[in-house]
């Protein structure tokens, strides 16, 4: 911690749910020192493979939470946070919470989860649907084709594809498999949202998942002309979902005396709007001006940026408006496999004597562009932009006898720069300008990638100045939700931190890595866009295979903003 | 050895010439059988660095040797493998050898080599050129070049496509890198020829690499005409090679005193013509029926396949009247990286726990046909049949997260199997059936991989007998040559031997592997055939990023008959 608590200051609580563990950290208002920080890992986890509640296994591709593993982070983590900060609680003005996305749960009017009646604990549908639930692709793609075939004016703010992961997929799903619990859920709502809803009482709607994950544009949801087309029980499912919204950083309530309890900070306190966690770090990393991309680079990568106009980018994940901060366009994109990519390397493919990161990336540091002649596509866990094809996967090109593996690794940390460069050039010729890189995230301690990235994008590269970032982006919306900051991107310039080109383009390893860019994006093409579908039948040829497995292996295991191990 | 030494029996010696060493074997005349063996390592091995003569560095690409050390095989090994046999000496009849081919020397016309010429000792271009000295690719680029451009008549027995291994293209390198020593050279000739003229003191061609690496067809040489367009010095070069043209299996001459004092063998006993290890492998597995192909497989693999029509096969090595035995038109081709590949694998790429060829075989067989998802193109050393380019490299598609090492293991396999069938079905398509496969060198221990391969060839698999296929080979030859049997057919019934059949294709897996060998046929064409030419690209970046390297990386550096380690 850098500074210490003065009685005259006052201080925020962000909290951080991320895909295991929940981080509470305490920051002063005034300059967004962190001054204490607590984890609290979830009792349940992941429920991947069985149901908690009585062991029953689970269908493939399922991925369960318990919610009041939430409220013992609020128990634990919280108090546990304020007394490493040395903070008198007392001094403490408000608190902000960030959440995966889209994490999501039923319950009744009153927030109670579906899954605390006793009734229902032992029915899957009735727990909360982590953001990596990926059982309602069937779904997904139902909703896909309908959106396209009746020209749904919604579907081209979310780059043509609407995920898996998010509330109407999962949603439906729970209609067409738990109609009972379906018809129980009085309300369907974002954990963000719930959380805050624990805190204070009120039930809010943030703008960010109501536009990125509810589909709420232009003040409008699908029509329920839409969704009964999709399945005639499914035509209301817009009441379960519709709520009071509110913009990011604003006030949802004040404390309630049982969250008091809960968390040892004073009642009536302000509770600020729930936020996603990749979103909230452009506060953090004072990159709210529109062309500042943040990419949150962990086994994933999240790529948010503002932008002052609104344009439909074919193949990003949503527009939404006030999506990241009041005023303007939010855009999001994200690379499904990244440090993912690097660990895998490590562990399934690299011979004893390149054992770890270090050791691979000192050798491959020392090459010049391109000697290694390799081109990866990094579709090692599909392609969430762009493509948006799960079912895509990874290609290597020009292996010798000679390669070696700081070449294989060196090429791969190279196919994610390149995967990058793709999304800013798609975000470029729709008009959304990136002018600038910051990075946030496990991978920037890797100062080889981190070149790369600014060689390959010919763009400069920050650093978010916390480690931490999405727990300082929420101890900023709590500041403005407390009043001390009349906006985010004032709180953001108070009390974000962010080193600003640390790295440069090279311009002679920028002007080499164009010619290997251009194979990569002419690899993308063929492969990624009906050249040749060979990467599909592989897939379905390896599922049909593999059937008689119980099982069929899922690749998407790990939290997109987790640092790789 | 299966058999004893009886003073009635007669036998012969098969001497077999390797990348490394030589090989002598003593074979009892009426059955085969193999009595006796031993090895013999030259001393000088491959001059790819520097030459032994004063130590001066060598450039890239080259590999030399020295002839002397062919003849200490004979003082060392044969007496060694006389002695292993229990056999008597005067019980020898005749004395057969093959060799690597193209492996060229300039000798005076009394057969002296050049470097053993005190002034010429220093002279780099005086040495042997083995096989794979690569150094002459820029004229073998402008002899294809002129003779396409020519409409020259015999490029279409090659394929369309010249080696730079062969006696043109290094015969080129010589004149214009040491003209003094290239006027010098009264022969130019196949160490195979040379050695047999070092035994019975008689200069022979035989056909066999007059055809392959001669460019003899019908009869004639390419013009003076052309040659003098390649380089008016080089008008004369036939001049050197042509020579007394001889069939395999005949008689090149009596065993000399000198060469008898060498061996321990009879003076004046049958040495036959000269053979290539490949083709004389033939022979010993009882395979020169048209339509029995025989695959040497090792670091890489030779096929050789007899035909009773002439074609014209685009692609392959070519095709030679008697190249492989009198009366049959002889088909070669060949693929350059088949256990190099496998043992690039096991020694780079594979982690902790995969480290041998057994543990990732055995992991590997366990999987139903096509649970890995992958589909690999087999050119991490180049191709060297249907397309005929070094610079071509390894491709790997379908990989992901769950990709663990015996997936990519088996996929390299698979993919030099789908390598066999598109030669086979490029022979098919020419009219130049291929009814099944015998499998002759190390990789025959592998049951996996031949079944992969009777499997994704649809034809019953065979397996040569003999461990020493080749010295086995040039035995048969040499009891031919001594008169024991009318011709080499009949020779190879009595004395070769190969086990038919032992692998079957499984009707289920073929027709799986049909629908992956569509996708491999498909990625053939799209990287190999001008759909995209990203590896010829990344080939030439690559040669541009190392440039300030002091030697280029040598890709080829194994014997294509040699066992991978």
């Amino acid at each position: 911690m850098d500074a210490g608590a003065k009685p005259q200051d006052r201080y925020v609580v962000g909290v951080d749910y991320g895909t295991l563990s929940g981080r509470a950290l305490v920051v002063r208002v005034g300059d967004g020192a962190e001054l204490g920080t607590a984890v609290h890992e979830y009792r349940h986890a992941v429920m991947d493979t069985t149901l908690a509640a009585d062991g029953q296994p689970l269908p493939a591709d399922w991925a369960l939470q318990d919610p009041d593993d939430y409220r013992d982070v609020l128990r634990e983590a919280v108090p546990a946070a304020l007394a490493a900060s040395g903070v008198d609680p007392a001094q403490v003005v408000a608190v902000g919470i960030d959440f995966t996305a889209c994490t999501v749960l039923p319950t009744l009017a009153d927030g109670t989860p579906l899954c605390e009646l006793p009734d229902l604990r032992t029915r899957p549908h009735a727990w909360v649907k982590l953001w990596k639930h990926h059982a309602a692709q069937p779904q997904a793609d139902r909703i896909n084709a309908l959106a396209h075939a009746r020209g749904e004016s919604w579907i081209g703010r979310y780059g043509g594809k609407i995920s898996a992961e998010w509330q109407y997929a999962k949603g439906l799903q729970l209609l067409e498999e738990d109609p009972e619990v379906y018809a129980r859920a009085e309300r369907w709502i974002e954990a963000a949202d719930w959380i805050v809803w624990q805190l204070c009482g009120v039930e809010t709607r943030n703008v960010c998942t109501a536009g990125y994950k509810g589909l709420l544009q232009d003040g409008h949801y699908p029509s329920p002309a839409y969704l009964s087309a999709l399945n005639p029980g499914f035509a209301d499912f817009v009441a379960k979902i519709d709520g009071p919204l509110a913009q990011l950083g604003t006030r949802a309530g004040g404390l309630t005396a049982q969250a008091a309890g809960w968390t040892g900070l004073p009642e009536g306190i302000a509770v600020a709007v729930g936020n996603v966690d990749a979103h909230v770090t452009a506060a953090a990393a004072q990159a709210l001006t529109p062309g500042r991309l943040v990419a949150i680079m962990g086994t994933s990568t999240c790529h948010v940026v503002n932008g002052a106009e609104r344009a439909e980018v074919a193949g990003m994940c949503g527009v939404v408006e006030g999506g990241i901060s009041a005023g303007s366009w939010g855009y999001e994109a994200g690379q499904s496999g990244v440090g993912d990519i690097f660990g895998w390397y490590v562990k399934h493919a690299a011979p004893a004597g390149f054992a770890s990161h270090e050791e691979l990336t000192a050798a491959a540091a020392a090459q010049p562009v391109g000697a290694h002649g390799l081109v990866a596509l990094d579709w090692w866990n599909g392609n969430r932009s762009l493509l948006v094809n799960h079912d895509l996967s990874g290609v290597l090109v020009g292996l010798t006898l000679a390669t070696r593996p700081p070449d294989v690794y060196r090429a791969l940390l190279e196919s994610t720069a390149y995967g990058t460069r793709m999304i800013i050039e798609a975000f470029a010729e729709a008009g959304v300008p990136v002018d600038e890189l910051i990075v946030a995230g496990g991978l920037t301690n890797n100062s080889l990638l981190m070149q790369i990235y600014a060689d390959v994008t010919r763009r400069p590269l920050g650093i978010i100045g916390s480690a931490q970032g999405p727990a300082l982006g929420s101890a900023i919306h709590a500041a403005v939700a407390a009043g001390a900051y009349p906006d985010v991107p004032t709180a953001s310039a108070a009390m974000g931190r962010v080193d600003r080109e640390v790295y440069r383009p090279d311009p002679e390893r920028a002007d080499a890595y164009d010619a290997l860019y251009a194979e990569y994006r002419r690899l993308h093409d063929h492969f990624g866009r009906g050249g040749d579908d060979v990467l599909l039948r592989l897939r379905a040829i390896r599922n049909a295979a593999r059937r008689p497995a119980v099982a069929p292996p899922v690749d998407a295991t790990t939290d997109p903003l987790e640092v790789p191990a």
